[in-house]
């Protein structure tokens, strides 16, 4: 009995023996590791690979009767000048440590631009497009043709193209801001120019000279040169969305076969000269629900940032259900199911970054292959 | 000497016999490959691969003032029925033997439909365009939708797309037909089916639903199925291809460059979800030359043919100048050099090959490469 | 009664004087027609337009026992010279009407040349390759770079590239030649372009630059210049071709699924920088068949020429069914029934003009949408 | 005067009083921006939009001697199980915070495999290659293919491909496996699967049934299925990339004009079905430097891991140069400039993300635009 129990007593202590050895020899290894800045998988791949994407960036609403007055006082307080460049206020989802980003891969901000105000020309790798939720007299400048900005306007600025903008009027103007600001930092891809101080043309045209030249419904301007991967048209104007908006919605109510769910019509800006987004990096689209309409849901791998045109609804976020209208933003990281319905007609303007994830093969829930 | 002079002989007469033999037995020969339906290249190379294009089609100048009213004398006297089911009468290449062809790869007629008459529907692999002169109130209907045909109007029948053609007027219409007939022929890729008597829908829109769907600039529809390699989009209407003309000659009058000659503007009609071609086979375009204006001089592989739509001119094709005015039709052969002058404001439809050889990499002079 | 019988008679005398004038109408309609270079399409419409495709070329065979001794013959009593360029002996399909084309888009040909004979360098739009049913000894060089040309082997010479032949061996070498030729020719694109008398290099590498360049599997080499659409490697050799067929039914055999059928296996010859076709506008293939082993029945837009590489084995077209071996040449029509069956272990080369139809969207049998 | 000294001082006080309330009103503000989750642009622009790329990855070397005496302590003290799934020991670059990231947007790591040890299957979005610098006896089983791993050899795992690894000799093996983890996490877009315990196939072929379909020289197999964006050819072997190599630095030195530096040679590794880079999201490529050559300098956007193969060079990465050796492992930014030099013959492998900035417009220099 003896020898059993200090048999016994010999194993467990040997086994206390070996695993302190070999604690201390995996202590060892690990500082060793971080030493050498080397990280072992087997530590961290559950986070870095989860089963389906764990999204940090969350599902949130900015009202636009918070957002709007803060704009307004912002206008008083704060010039726009040199190095600061734009009266921008970044949505900054509260999930992304401080970044002033909307989610991971875009940069959402309400510009406000004084009567008379001047925002100086600059340039940048970054794509921008501009979305005029109300108002009018301003004139964005994108490589030399005067554009000017109206209600329910979509503007672009491509990548690389000198840009300025200037009030005309005397009223304060205020609209929504779109970069891929996030994706390009995160691929370090981003170069900036300043530009001259003086507005480079202070005509005020009703139609710039790109819509003038590529805003013919599937007429192309055999004088140009081929256009690079962005849109050549630079402004897309309400009436021709509104007007498709509701063709579609009389088209199927007529009984033509739609992919979109009863009551939901949507058009995509995109580039004339290619058929594919306005944009590489980013997706815009306007949606357009009848009263009483529901999207089919949807659960996209990539992010998006919606903003409420006209009207009202209720926006479903996974299991959260939020009430919106005009001018309140959302958005909607990775892998969320999302659900829209209409209360009143209900106008809504999304943009994504979808076409990276096409663009990679990474668009497919789960595999790398579509 | 006898010897030398009998041995000279003899050489003479063995030379005269191998003569002869070699002949023989070349013409036995040739006669041998016939028999196997063989052909030696070296007797037909320079015919085969010329050192540039050498196409038998001819320029040609059909005249209006001919043409028209033999049409109208057509539709005194033939009825539209099964089996010739259209009233289209082909501009027909004095150069091509015989056949119904404009070029070695493009049909062109004009159709002529009497007040109440009907084109009963049918569909067929080769692709056609519909491009209207004068007049108005015929309806073609393309897949089911009815689409409006008005003076300078260009529509589209893709590939396999029931169509039929009926008149609402009381005054007969005439038009101009586009085709790959002589193509599709010649690739043996042609396929036909009859469709109903009856036409399948009476209604007069004044847009059709394809316009309502996808005619809205850089919008596309996101009800809609991904559309085949054809435009979804089956008409291009007048107001905007004068627009569009409109604005280049002033765009490029205040200063904006241009790859055109000055006074020179020109639209192609193109699909607008891929941005290229309106049809995969057929380029159509429109230009417009300011009076005095005269385009640069082109010289392209491939054929193409050119109508006036408005106003006069001169064609120059190679060496010979032709004066030209509303309604004349002209084929321009492979190779052809061209120029066009302008004596009054001058607009020209034009249709061509060109996608064809860009597709098979045989666009550029020369090279398979470009 | 006198009254109904006047008009009766009168009505009867009006109907046959109308009928009278509308015939000589009708008929001076059609001289008319004629006159001004105008064709009714109705008179001709079942021709231009069949319900399907109906190839005036025949499907043909060519005896490999009839071809090769009149090569021969043809090497003995016709030099290579300047002008003829090749001692080329072309397959005439013997419903095309005289022309030296084996379908209406695809010229095959058999090559001689005699122990130490070059055949000079010239440059063409058409593309060409070679396929060596036999032999060795020749080497081609094609913008400089020469290719031996082995049992096999399938040599490329893509459009507008300098090429010659000579041979270096002390036996006449064969090979079939294949070409866009009726192609390019239908199409009017065909350039060509004398080169020296000498030729550039009489170097006899085993192996070509192309291929050391290009020849490795997946690996493309980062110092040359981005190829243009034909393929940058010159020379497929029968050692990869074989072991690839053998593999692929090894593979198969081993339970892996194929789309082909049970003991059929078959490569495609493709251009290494793009996947695609290796010539723009011909498509060539290697197919193997076990003893016994049938393919799937085909029946294709477009046309296709094949030759027995090896083997012995029946070919059924449409109603037709013919025994071929070693160096048999056959024809196959736009949308003729095909089936192949083997009687021992069967190697087949096969080229066709594929890629014309896939390019322009008439490959899907029927519409022009895929 | 005292009415002036009283304005004075009036003005005075009512400046510091309004400098007060302002600063107040502006502290206020910033204060509403960070509760309502708004960040102003003009707090961060710099940071945000750089004049050119600031990447915060470093310029990184890791140590061979370093790396692998301790994935052989790792070997010795941690097991491969289930959870962690890999005995893989990222290289973390010093510079990204602690994330085991050896750039941005890639994942570096050596993975150790003992005697007879198995990695279980699984799947994930992520796409992953393993490069061998040593050793061989284990092979990777891609859904359901076993794999050869040999020295100098590249074996793909493309996206959601199930995949396991087992070693089948008496001795450990170690590679580097390199991943998108970075991006694919950065981007939300990665999903993950466990597979089964038992390893699926113990056969041990020298070739994989991908290579025996896929691997040979511009040969397609018409039996497969259309690949998607990935290779479906899973292993690239070293005697073609050596052969390749070398046969580029001769075809150099013997005069034909190459892209590439004087005695630089460089393959990339490619899909054969498509041209393009081997995997949609990771360019691999294997250098090789004649003894005493340089590369040109380079300054990409985007970043690349480079391990030394074999010999000796020197690497400069902007201003800093560092003598490198076999195994050695290198992290370049993002616009990092980079030139390297052989002492020896010096085989480098590469990785980068190049990819991803082709497919995004983003990979010129500057502009969105290329």
């Amino acid at each position: 009995m003896n020898d059993v129990r200090r048999q016994e007593s010999h194993r467990c202590q040997t086994r206390r023996v070996t695993a302190t050895d070999s604690a201390l020899a995996l202590e060892q290894l690990y500082a060793d590791f971080a030493a050498n800045d080397l990280i072992p998988l087997w530590t961290v791949r559950g986070d870095l690979m989860p089963t389906a994407p764990r999204p940090s960036a969350a599902a949130h609403v900015w009202r636009w009767s918070d957002v709007y007055p803060l704009a307004v006082r912002a206008g008083a307080l704060v010039p726009v000048g040199r190095g600061g460049e734009r009266r921008a206020i970044s949505f900054a989802n509260p999930a992304l440590g401080g970044h002033p980003y909307a989610t991971p891969t875009l940069w959402a901000a309400v510009q406000y631009l004084g009567p008379n105000e001047v925002a100086p020309a600059h340039r940048h790798s970054q794509s921008a497009f501009r979305f005029v939720l109300d108002g009018q007299g301003v004139w964005t400048i994108v490589d030399g043709d005067p554009v000017a900005m109206r209600r329910g306007d979509l503007l672009l600025t491509p990548g690389w193209r000198w840009h300025e903008h200037h009030n005309t009027a005397d009223a304060a103007m205020v609209w929504l801001d779109g970069l891929d600001i996030p994706l390009v930092s995160a691929l370090d891809a981003g170069f900036f120019e300043f530009g001259p101080e003086e507005v480079s043309d202070r005509s005020t045209p009703v139609t710039s000279r790109s819509e003038r030249l590529w805003g013919h419904p599937g007429l192309r301007p055999l004088g140009e040169a081929e256009p690079d991967r962005a849109s050549p048209l630079m402004a897309y104007r309400w009436e021709h969305t509104d007007a498709a908006l509701d063709a579609q919605l009389a088209v199927a109510a007529s009984g033509h076969p739609s992919r979109l769910a009863r009551g939901h019509a949507a058009i995509r800006y995109t580039n004339p000269s290619s058929g594919g987004d306005a944009l590489a990096t980013i997706r815009m689209e306007m949606h357009r629900l009848a009263p009483g309409a529901t999207t089919a849901a949807t659960q996209s791998v990539g992010s998006s940032v919606w903003q409420v045109f006209a009207g009202e609804g209720t926006i479903t976020m996974a299991d959260r259900s939020v009430d919106v209208g005009h001018g309140d933003v959302v958005s909607i990281p990775s892998w969320c199911p999302l659900t829209i319905s209409a209360r009143s007609a209900l106008d809504l303007f999304m943009f994504s970054d979808a076409p990276v994830y096409e663009a990679l093969g990474l668009a497919a829930p789960r595999g790398g292959s579509t």
